[in-house]
């Protein structure tokens, strides 16, 4: 077999779309955004991709039904206010550097066929302490992205993060770069700790307003809400030890 | 050197045969149960499957003669009661992910060259702790195979396994599903601490039903008393913490 | 994608250059020297390597700008003293043996495309110990080069370093050796503790006398004094147990 | 480049000769017994083994000459006692499974390219306590070859070594017995702890007898001496917990 495999169910038609890329990370900052934008624009899938560069393993659906572990790619036409968009979601990344190359690699060629026009990667910045309103920090590709971005509320902060973006939204930003595909990584500040709905529903809340989504937050704030509860009772038992800053790297 | 070379020493004429995986895993469920089913058929070793996706390294028989670390492929001829079937068994599984995917490959090759109508993979299901009368887990390719395997009493427990199927018992049901190669994976429960040969048993119990396969559980069920006896033993002289539940997925 | 991309900028014309080679390793040695002396030389960046040997990773400019990790090759112009040169620094080097392996091959490549009469490769030699004077030890491809590179000043020591030398500075000589391109190998001592600006400065001093450079070292030198602050207030606060030297191999 | 590069500085004209591989390994027993065999034939070099599967390393001569690491062929024409033979030795075996396995079919074209007619591995046994006469195990690829050796001295010894033959000297028989070319493994007893002369020179007094070539073991009795007396100076100062025989198994 090939080491990376797309099957597509349907060839959307699609005028200049723009790309949201939600893998997990840290945090799952980026997974639960797009996850969350998909479902709110009831979003259709017309791609999936297998690779061996994620884990030889399965999925179970309620019916007991085998599912491979993959990406998969969803899309949802323009509405008269939103331009059209891919959104792509799935359970893991590349298990290796080269697998993750590979991976973003195939992501950009889709990209081009697809003539997409802008992609932006969603992700987590790991800060090591809980953030009571999270901001969103940037990358880009030109600095006149970063312009339009910042016009936008997202937060360019010279030496954040340091280490630079590990992972599928920094990698297709690197090699989108050199082919010429303009790219935006949005990151949600975030302990690392914990799944961050807060995280994702900050990124969400700029994209959509960059994308001109409508969006219901409702269910980001009560999954939020049930972290906060959790973490805070985990507060009263142990007062544990707050890991140092400078060990957080962000994968996103 | 390929990286995969199958060897035929014979190429069996099947009609439209059952094809049984048993490989490595958890409580060596599946190998055990496939071992023992070959066993009883007498079934005969057509082909050999090699890779460097194995450990490089060679067992030895009673005479000293080095066998390389293989899968081996037996074949079954219908006997009027039970169809056509192909058994696959071995020492190890592929060592990395990309080996897993590559030998699952090679193997749903050899499902089609010789026309598999249905494949059984066997593995177990570790839960942790001692299990009494195990049950038989299932997964499936289709709703329509869920519904065949319910009615032969395999179990399909919605979030069991819960982290999915890890291995070519998982891997062989997604690439199939892929391809259009029906499949079922059966686990039987083990506490995934020793070579399970109750677990063994209970899996090849419901697939010698499906089969319509007579099987002599004895030799098991000897196996069986033995490993209870040692466990036993080890239960009077340490009294150990019970390891949690979720730290055991399912490696098949 | 292939494993290893060469985007030439430009192509300069040089006439036999020499090609300096100094990416991360022991104290960072060959780094700060190679980076250095591309500093002072005002050299001109004419070409990058990307590759999926490299970590998935980008790193950011101060403006947000994203830039995928890599190599660079720099090159600066005969002036009269000293020859054409060409000069490769870098984020890292190959994070597998065989990716270490792919990369120097190209690199002897890109040698043999500009006619490269002379390879320096440039790294640290772990003592595991502060050192007040470092040494610059020598390793070569032949015979004459060692007796020349001895005049010079560098020090050829029989069993240093004991453990042979590893990564690019080691293989670029040994790939060199086979195809027939002359190399020199220049290692600074270094403690192997920190960064060390001053064994860099050590291998840069031999370097620029070779090359016929005139270099300005005082910003090594400052940041060298720095690095002697910080370790002699270090030793105040704990007296810590001295590493074995063996320990300590040269990864350069 | 390619993964494995043979280079040869002279192709001998050999008639059916005898192949002897002594690679590091446990005690390394086989590399000791293998040099120390060519030292005494004053056996020539005629080619090298490259490859991406060593560590990307160079190693020093006395005068700081690079050598990258490698495996290295020597001949010795039969001098009317003893046969034709090639010997194999080197720095590494391959870093990485895929890698073993590479090599040894490398190993076995060029044992084809010269019409080797029996190929001898050199290996230790790990029995993990000192051992007074060591015995020297075998393996084979056939029936005949197993009743020739055992009429040699050679112990075939049932469910020894358990768990198999891991490495070069198990691989080249494992792919040899599939390519038709026979082999014989001799395993020298050695505790696994120390590089272990004795075990070598076992081994050795076999084979020199096996392919009547005289041998003077001065050399490496005097070095079994040193080693017994550094182990007898450490039994003194320290009475260490003996490790258990299961935890050590064959790598050769």
């Amino acid at each position: 077999m090939d080491k990376i495999t797309i099957i597509y169910s349907e060839e959307p038609d699609l005028n200049k779309p723009i790309l949201i890329e939600g893998l997990p990370g840290v945090g799952n900052v980026g997974k639960l955004a797009a996850e969350h934008l998909l479902d709110q624009l009831k979003a259709k899938k017309f791609a999936e991709i297998y690779s061996a560069h994620f884990p030889p393993q399965v999925m179970l659906d309620d019916d007991g039904i085998v599912k491979l572990v993959n990406n998969e790619l969803y899309y949802s036409k323009a509405d008269g206010k939103h331009p059209d968009l891919i959104i792509i979601v799935g359970d893991y990344q590349g298990l290796t550097p080269e697998g993750q190359y590979e991976l973003s690699s195939s992501v950009l060629e889709i990209a081009k066929k697809f003539n997409v026009s802008l992609m932006f990667t969603l992700g987590g910045y790991g800060v090591g302490k809980m953030v009571e309103s999270p901001r969103v920090l940037g990358a880009a590709t030109s600095k006149e992205l970063v312009e339009e971005m910042t016009a936008k509320g997202v937060v360019f902060s010279k030496g954040e993060p340091g280490s630079g973006i590990v992972g599928a939204s920094g990698l297709l930003l690197g090699l989108g770069k050199i082919a010429g595909q303009n790219a935006v990584c949005l990151m949600g500040e975030t302990s690392g700790y914990f799944v961050d709905p807060k995280g994702a529903e900050a990124v969400l809340r700029i994209l959509a307003s960059i994308l001109n989504v409508e969006i219901d937050f409702s269910e980001l704030e009560s999954k939020a809400e049930q972290i906060d509860l959790i973490t805070s009772k985990l507060k009263e038992i142990e007062n544990p030890v707050e890991p140092k800053r400078e060990d957080l790297g962000y994968i996103g």
